[in-house]
């Protein structure tokens, strides 16, 4: 994937469904979490599935902003508030936020590393 | 950044080391994380910083692979088991594994969502 450059901001969940795996309404949460992608601001949104079994979550949704304010600007809107309030807090059974920003030394570190 | 195609797997941690924020000690660690990045099969490296103030973590890691062959080549790669060893077991006091593989109906979410 295309590195993290500075100022923007990788922002990620990952969550367990009260649903059934495979089940219609996981099928339907998942359909309305799709939708999130169509905020401003949002970039590279991905559904994704959560496969280590080193935890218990089963699902993922990545996603890039290109500064804090395009985050904060999702955060507030209104659809973003109204599918937390209407589906995440009635659905939604655990969850972990990551959020990422790019180390300021990343390229040094890489270039350090190519000469290991 | 590129969507995770199918039959990829994004492998990430996040984790909080015991050396003090900008110490030597810190940058050290990184340097020798940094490079991971040269065993085979590793793709989209990156160290990050995590900034979410929901979650206690303050260190990302995030590489991608072809397949889960390459995963596993890297897994018992000797130069990961002996980082491990030497460093991640000495200098990480938490962590958490979160590995991504994409969903089968992404794209057809993704469809589905761009006509919401």
């Amino acid at each position: 994937m295309a590195p993290l450059t500075p100022g923007r901001i990788r922002h990620t969940v990952v969550y367990i469904l009260s649903h059934p795996e495979g089940s219609p309404e996981e099928e339907d949460f998942l359909a309305a979490a799709a939708a999130l992608a169509a905020i401003p601001g949002v970039e590279a949104f991905e559904q994704l599935r959560e496969v280590s079994p080193k935890n218990a979550y089963r699902h993922g949704i990545s996603m890039e902003f290109a500064d804090r304010a395009a985050y904060e600007g999702y955060n507030g809107h209104p659809d973003h508030v109204r599918f937390v309030q209407e589906r995440w807090l009635a659905e939604v059974t655990d969850f972990l936020e990551i959020d990422y920003e790019a180390r300021a030394d990343s390229s040094r570190s890489a270039a350090r590393s190519a000469s290991v």
